[in-house]
Order: C-alpha cells, then sequence, then structure tokens
C-alpha cells in the first residue's frame, strides 16, 4: 500500500489535476464530456422503461439488450475509425491503426478494456467506463497524433457478470483458454450457449480459437469501479490494483437432533442452529482478528425443518474466505474448523465442514503495478494499493502475460444495484490514468 | 413437583405394580393385553406400504387413513357395548350406559378420551394410546359390573393435529365454541374444511352445536404420552401434568445491508446474519438463566439474499417462549427485547421485534391434580408433577369445566415420528391411573 501524497498534498493534487483537465496543455488528457456522453448513451440499453440514467441497467449478456449496447458500442469504435472484429466467444477487439510506429505488427499490443454486460437490476459504471475509456483513450491518442511503439488493442469482453449460465468472465476465459468442459452444454432461461454466443455474433464451433497464446499482449490493462468503499472513505482517488483475491468457499454441515419446541428441556437439546450461530460468528471473529484486508462471510444458510415449533435439526451454511494470499485463506481455514470441532462438541452437534470451490489469486505484474502508481503521480493524483475483492476478466489475462487493474472510487461502496455511482470527474481521472500508462507501457 | 415414593421404594413400587396387574384381585385394573391388541390393531389404518408397527403412522385427520380408523374405532366401541355418537364436528362420543347408577343421567358425567388422528410420518402412541384406555377404562368397569355415582363418558376428538387446514384441536374447540371465526373457509389440498368434516360424519352447517355448556362435565381427564424426556430421564412412570403452557411467538426482522462479500470491507459491514446469530444466542441465554422449565427456541431462520458472495441483508427468524406463567413470558420477552437493542446498536443493524401470537396457559384443576397423584400413590407408582409443552384437546376442556391429563415415558422423548415409542407396561400403568383417577372423580 504506497500512499505518494499525504493528506495536505492530496488537496493540492485534486486542484492540480481539476486545473490540468481544463488547461494544462502539455500532458495529453482524454474528453471528460465524451467519455460521459458515451456511459450515458449506452446507458439507454437495458433502462427501467421510463426511468433514467440513475435507474440503472438490466443488461444481461446476450440478451436483446446486449445486443443493442454492443452494437450501439461498435457504432462509437467505428466513429473512432476502429474496425470491431467478433472473435468466436463475442469478445470485441479493435486495434488502433492510425499512426502506428514503424515495424509496429511485430510487437506484442497493449490489450486494455473491460465489459459491458450487467447484473440485472445493475449500474452503468460497472465494466462501461472501462469499455469506454479504452476507445476514449484510442481517440485521444489520435486526435493527439501521438505514435506508439507497441500497437494498441481494446476490447469488450462477453458476459464477464456471469448470470447467464453461471459462467462468470465467459469471454475472457475463452481468450485464456479455461473454458470448464461442460461449459458448452449448459442451458439457461430455456437457451443453449451455443445458441447465446451465437446470438452476439460468435461461432460457438470455433470457440477454442478465440484462445490467445501466452503473451500475445505486453500487457493488460483494465480500469474499473472498486465496487467497495476503500477509496472513497480514505478519499483517494485511484487504486492500484494488486491482485485479485484468492477465493476458498466452504459448504458446513450442521447435524444435531429436531425435536417438539414444546416438549424438550432446555438442557437435553441438540439445536443444529446454536451451534451454526456459534460458528457465524467465530467465523466473523477468526477473520477480523488481527485487522487486515482478508474477508469471510457466511452468506447462506438453510435451516430444518425451519418450523416455529420444532428445535433445529441441520443447518446448511456457507463460509467463503477471500484474500491475495492462499496461505492466509489455509490459516483461516483450519483455525474455522477447529473452532467448528469445539463447537459441535459444546452444543452435541456434529459439524462437517467441507472445501467446495477454490479460486486461485491473480497477482497484478509488479512493474504495471509501478507504471499505473507513476501515472497517478504524473497526473499529480494520490494512488493507493488495494486488492480485488471482486473478479474481474483481468484474471483471465493473468493467464497469458502481464496485467494490471486502475481502480476509481464508487460512491457508498455501492455495486451491482441501480444506486451503484462514481463522481464524473473520478470517471476522468482513472480514464487518464489509463491513457499514462498506456503510453508509459507501450513507450 | 410432588415425589410420592423416593428412588429405593421405586424398584419397591414397579415389582408391586408389576405383582399387581397380575395377580392383585382387589384393584380393579385393565386389560393391558387386550389395550395393546387395539393400539396394534388401529396402527394398521395408515401405516406405510410393506410396513410394520415399528414404521408409524401417517393417518392426518379427514384422510382415508383417518377415516378407516374412526371406523375400526367405533367397531371397538361397539363391540364394548357403546352406541358411538359423531357430533356435527366430527368428534366421537360414547356414553356408558351399563351399570348406571339410578339418577346418573341429572349428574354431569365424567368424560375422558383423546384422539387417534397423526401428523404424517407420526407414532402409534400420541392420542392413541388415550383413546384406547379411555374405552378400556369402560370395559374395565363393565366386566367387573362396578357403578359410578356420576356418569362416564369417553371422547374420540377430531383433527387434534390440525395439520389439516392449520387448526390444531379443531374438535375439541368446536366443543368449546373456540372456533376461529374463518376456520371454516379454508382450504387445505383442494379441500374445504366444510367437505372434510363431511368426509367423517360431521354436519358442517350445524358446527355451532357441537358446543357443549360450560360445567356440562364434573371433570375432564385425558392420558397421554409426555413427547418429552423427562418422566423416562427421571425413571418416573407417572406424570400429573400442572397445566399446558402459554405460548408467546415473535417474529424478528433484521434489517442490515446487503453488499459484495469480496469488495465489502469486515467493519464497513452490516451483516444481518451475525446480529441474528447473536440474538439467537442470547434468545437461548436469556431462557436457560436461571433453570427452570422455561423453553425458548428460535425454530426459523430465513436470510437475504441467501447467496455465499453477498453479505446477508436481511434476516426473518422466529422466538417462540413456552411456560406456564404468562409473568414469566413477559419478563424472558422484554428481556430478548432489551438484548436484541443492544445488538442492533452493536452491529448496525436495525431490529424489529413483534408478537404475533399468544396463546394463553390452560392450568390443570388442582383437585384433579390430586386425585390423579393418589391414584397413582394407591397403585404404588412415582409420580410427578410437571408442565405439559405441547398442546392437547385438554387446553379446549379447560374453558368448560376441571381438567386434568396423566402423562406416561416416552423413550428418548421423541414424539411425531415413527421412532416414538413408549414401553407397554408403561401404557397399561397409565390406563390404570386414568381408570382410578375417573373412579375417584366419579364416586
Amino acid at each position: 500500500m504506497a500512499l505518494r501524497l499525504n493528506r495536505r498534498n492530496f488537496f493540492v493534487g485534486i486542484a492540480a489535476a481539476g486545473h490540468m483537465l481544463g488547461q494544462d496543455r502539455q500532458l495529453p488528457l482524454v474528453n471528460a464530456d465524451r467519455l460521459r456522453r458515451d456511459i450515458e448513451g449506452l446507458s439507454a440499453f437495458g433502462r427501467p422503461s421510463g426511468g433514467n440514467f440513475s435507474d440503472g441497467v438490466s443488461r444481461v449478456a446476450y440478451s436483446d439488450a446486449d445486443r443493442a449496447g454492443r452494437a450501439f458500442f461498435m457504432d462509437r469504435m467505428k466513429a473512432a475509425g476502429l474496425a470491431p472484429r467478433v472473435d468466436p466467444a463475442g469478445n470485441i477487439f479493435g486495434r488502433r491503426t492510425k499512426f502506428s510506429a514503424p515495424n509496429a505488427e511485430h510487437e506484442a499490443p497493449i490489450l486494455f478494456g473491460s465489459h459491458i454486460d450487467s447484473v440485472p437490476s445493475g449500474g452503468n459504471f460497472d465494466g462501461d467506463l472501462g469499455s469506454f475509456s479504452a476507445l476514449e483513450v484510442i481517440r485521444t491518442l489520435d486526435e493527439r497524433g501521438i505514435r506508439t511503439r507497441r500497437p494498441l488493442e481494446m476490447v469488450v469482453w462477453a458476459n464477464e457478470e456471469g448470470v447467464a449460465f453461471n459462467s462468470g468472465l465467459a469471454g475472457s476465459r475463452a481468450c485464456a483458454g479455461r473454458l470448464a468442459s461442460d461449459e458448452m452444454d449448459r442451458v439457461w432461461n430455456g437457451m443453449k450457449k451455443p445458441d447465446a454466443i451465437r446470438r452476439i455474433g460468435g461461432v460457438p464451433e470455433r470457440i477454442s480459437e478465440a484462445r490467445r497464446p501466452a503473451d500475445s499482449f505486453h500487457a493488460y490493462l483494465e480500469l474499473h469501479i472498486e465496487q467497495g468503499g476503500t477509496l472513497e472513505r480514505d478519499r483517494i482517488p485511484v487504486g492500484v490494483v494488486e491482485g485479485i483475491v484468492a477465493i476458498d468457499e466452504y459448504i458446513v454441515d450442521v447435524r444435531g437432533f429436531s425435536n417438539h419446541a414444546g416438549t424438550t428441556p432446555m438442557p437435553g437439546r441438540h439445536d443444529a442452529l446454536i451451534a451454526a450461530s456459534q460458528l457465524t460468528l467465530a467465523v466473523n471473529e477468526i477473520v477480523t482478528h488481527p485487522a487486515g484486508p482478508q474477508v469471510g462471510t457466511v452468506g447462506q444458510m438453510n435451516v430444518t425443518p425451519n418450523a416455529p415449533n420444532v428445535v433445529p435439526g441441520a443447518v446448511r451454511m456457507t463460509v467463503e474466505l477471500r484474500d491475495l494470499s492462499q496461505k492466509k485463506l489455509d490459516q483461516l481455514g483450519a483455525a474455522i474448523r477447529a473452532r467448528a470441532a469445539a463447537i459441535a462438541t459444546q452444543t452435541g452437534t456434529e459439524i462437517d465442514m467441507k472445501l467446495v470451490e477454490r479460486l486461485a489469486p491473480a497477482i497484478a505484474s509488479p512493474k504495471v503495478q509501478s507504471v499505473i502508481e507513476e501515472s497517478a503521480a504524473k497526473l499529480k493524483l494520490p494512488s493507493k494499493r488495494l486488492p480485488s475483492g471482486a473478479g474481474h476478466d483481468a484474471q483471465s489475462m493473468a493467464f497469458l502475460g502481464p496485467m494490471g487493474m486502475i481502480f476509481i472510487p464508487s460512491i457508498g461502496g455501492i455495486s451491482h444495484s441501480p444506486k451503484e455511482l462514481s463522481r464524473w470527474e473520478d470517471c476522468a481521472r482513472g480514464a487518464n490514468v489509463l491513457l499514462h500508462s498506456v503510453l508509459a507501457l507501450s513507450a
């Protein structure tokens, strides 16, 4: 965690950045108004009928709204002189052709972008900001006639959210060659996955050709809203993502003995919900001591038979742990397991804790992190290193080459909600950090 | 709580009772074999196909199995010389006519009985024991030619369990004039309640005529299995019920803030399930200190949105409190409410606790309790006073006149389960206590 400026300098930095956005002709800067108009324009596709921008968006991947939003996006690319290419998985690529340096085609490009699909009742910044900022970076460089040594390529990934077919990061995983073996057989809402991919211009029978070779890019960059409240709370406009956290998900089965709530005296009970409650509090206690960025959540709990007049006989609950370090997750899991055993003994229940899903961490390239930090500093914007607790397409790209992510503040830390909101000036700041990171990496 | 015999005398008592059951010709005793055969005979109606007695029974009120079981029961009544009368609610009454004392019809009768409907996958003792013991009492007195001053009347109540139409004690409440105003409009499994009542020989349009006047009996007696484990644990064969507990049921709504489990740091959370878990443990702690017969249960808990990767935003849970004393329930409710307020403050949630149902206690007549105790003592059976944590038809009868209940041990305290079991010798002991209580009250 590196703080480039102290609190006093922070306000100086903000003021200077504001000044620069309008008047400094030395540093290239994006067109903040155009970026905003593009994001607002896209928000019409999937908007609740009769609503406006603040009512959020439902643009689930492969839906009519997604198709219309993708067409809108590709029109904006064409207007900027790009020739959109849809790969077999439905990802949209656009390669900058103007002002290419001589022999640019022999160099691996800088790849940058995000996604434009949303969760149902989602917001207008998650994905959209990073996608349009990528386009805006290319437009800005074209307008300035700035040449780069390495080629530039932007991307809009298909089905990042994974609401459809329960397959998050579907497009970027196809690109990284990380599709599950059953993934093309899935059916969702009566739709087969190959048909869904065809709906957005993909070619499911050639999905394997969506795979790019390792090191087919020099670096991957993604600008995204934080979706948490850290940056806003600390009043830092730029987050430098250290990596995307590892996730361990456990299913815990607590077995007690179901009995009549009226005729079973308190001392004779084997109440599964008492044990589950103790374990829920234990997870919270173990994860929060000592303090750190790690998180742990009991998000799901189902009680059997779940009747007011019956002592609960069984509880099934989830425990989900996230941290950048797999070792930390192992330690937390072991501590929770030990506590579960003690609770089982004390409550006369059996507790079985099973690891059901393990997602490895995706560490951002230290070099790319430094480049992002230096770009923010050049723009006199305070920055801070932090992990990403949420998944992003960047984690697919980490399988292929160096990646980095830029976060900007989410007001109230709210995301996946119509209330998701970021300040337009923060959006522009993020796009400018992306611009200068691209410039530094492609030089 | 009165213990008539200490541990040493207890075994003497058991041995003596065993002796008496077979050989003592001085005290009238029921025919234990006949009682067992009747209970086993009834168990065929609603038995799982291919199963046997130990596989339990599903004889839900108004079902084909219930109709067949009632027909079997009425055949046994007729074989004993009784003329079964089905009232408009479907309750079956049988008045002893042989050996009535002169002018018996001018006296209020002793009424005694139970029910024969069951929960789905229930046991063969809950209700069945008390119903057939009532018949056995009359048969025993008839065989001995014993006259009583007051008339004797037995009853098998309709739909005690209330699985059908969610209306427990339906028959006995009709008899006490305590039906809810909407009760005849209810529909269950596509069946209208009046049609259901007709299926068992009732006359729904004349249901109000099922009501008996207050003091239309001198005392009401009911023999039942304990459905809890107290008597078995304490090795006491006879329970003298002090009353049926009052029940306060609360619905508690905990409102936190739903958020992304990956991006929301631990300190910024308003996790409704953390608060609900604390409250669940608080209920347990408050109810168990100081020790006593009161019970409190969080039996139902529903989490929203209930996803592994989302911090719970809301929890709805029930808190059910039972004790003979309404004052005690008020105190417990107030203590839980105070703790809920403290938990809400500490966890950054809102907790709303609403009393949704209050059932008044039904106190057994002290005189009837004494008569039962004296009858047990006469049979050299240790007895113990205890509350009933479960509801029984006796609580309807408490609205009309003095009532009392006799409990016998349930092995393992298990009920409403195919595993429900009582020893046949305990069944016979209970029937004999009923016999001598009837004799004492009718003298």
